[in-house]
């Protein structure tokens, strides 16, 4: 597993449009990854909150993770967020867990929380299973 | 109507994140608004593909033009994506419309297609209307 | 394709819980389907509008049908459902409609609407194609 | 709070499309419920498994119950619904949580698994609230 997980941080490192937007891998486990973000001015909206995009982009890559850690191409079929709260500051961390997985589709649960914990955005994403990286 | 477009669009040209990944503002009307992007390696995941959350964030800034385009200040309530082909290079176009509107949640679609109308993703929104801006 | 479509009008006829809740398959072409429901009593929940899952069933099954009228078993991997007006009598019509279909994936939409065109709902789903029937 | 949970028992008694296909409310916390169905042959489609209208409307009324267990009437206003096993007997228990809750719009997530404890469908519901009942 060690060997697959690094051949998968590397896919994740060359992450251009997380990278743009600065978003970093913390961990990743077997079906689960954990990824954060530093809301900066780049990340607003026109009405200084941060961009649904910009979260969706987060959930999305630690969903990524996730969904990759079992040596397979995963790709995203489909996904649904739900947004709860507005910032303009602080660390957003998103955690993604495996939830159900199958032979072609797995669908993942992502939580984002800011520093106190307080629940900003809830993602749900299906992914469809390729052959081995 | 056309003072309030106005106002609209100095809203959406602050729209940091959308800057920062070039989207642009092509139209706004009643209910409706297009956007778009041409597909840079700034883009790109790790397989070379177009990343989910430019896609998502293309959609939901048309939406955002879409969906404020009332003269009152909409925020995303939820939204969901349907990713249909991944492609690495090109012009995407994003077009919101207006789905049903109630008096404080309104549903947008919006429809993401290529050069050669090839359909990319597909985007369903919704707005949770606040006060006037 | 004739033949096809009686196979499949046979499969549907056979779908207990649809006949159950006096669901009624008005039409099925290629990619899509027009299913019908008459609101009763029976479809009401506790505060007398028509209940979210009655709704849900109707557009479920119109999707059933267009999705799997091209031949092969299409099961429903996900859907989202978005509810626009709380009726309590009248007709419902869903029309559903291929949005994208891929080789193993397909995405359709159905709108339900009631006699004088009012949309009551909006649903999404995603089918996985199996083998053929 | 008690004579509210009994108020809203009242209502959910009164769910005649839950009736109608067998649902039992099984219990109601605050901003949590559980609910089951005994898989009968009414509720199988075409090819013999449990509709997907059937599963959903389980979610949908275990949601009901827990969105409206603050004592104001909640309506749903969209859903969606991941199903990730085709089951065709046994007793299905659906256990829904509040995720999230503001003063307008709340989020549940709903659980649907079989006597196994595998998972059949997840669904996550976004309700709207009003005055109270």
């Amino acid at each position: 597993m060690e060997n697959r997980i690094k051949k998968l941080e590397e896919i994740l490192k060359n992450d251009r449009f997380a990278n743009h937007i600065d978003i970093r891998l913390v961990s990743i486990g077997e079906g689960e990854a954990v990824a954060e973000m530093t809301v900066a001015e780049k990340h607003l909206n026109g009405v200084n909150t941060i961009q649904g995009g910009a979260l969706f982009t987060l959930a999305d890559f630690a969903f990524a993770a996730a969904s990759n850690s079992h040596g397979r191409i995963a790709v995203a079929s489909n996904a649904s967020i739900s947004f709860f709260k507005g910032i303009s500051t602080g660390k957003l961390t998103a955690r993604a867990k495996e939830y159900s997985s199958g032979k072609t589709l797995a669908t993942y649960n992502v939580e984002i929380s800011d520093d106190n914990e307080n629940k900003i955005a809830l993602f749900v994403g299906t992914a469809f299973m390729k052959g081995e990286y």
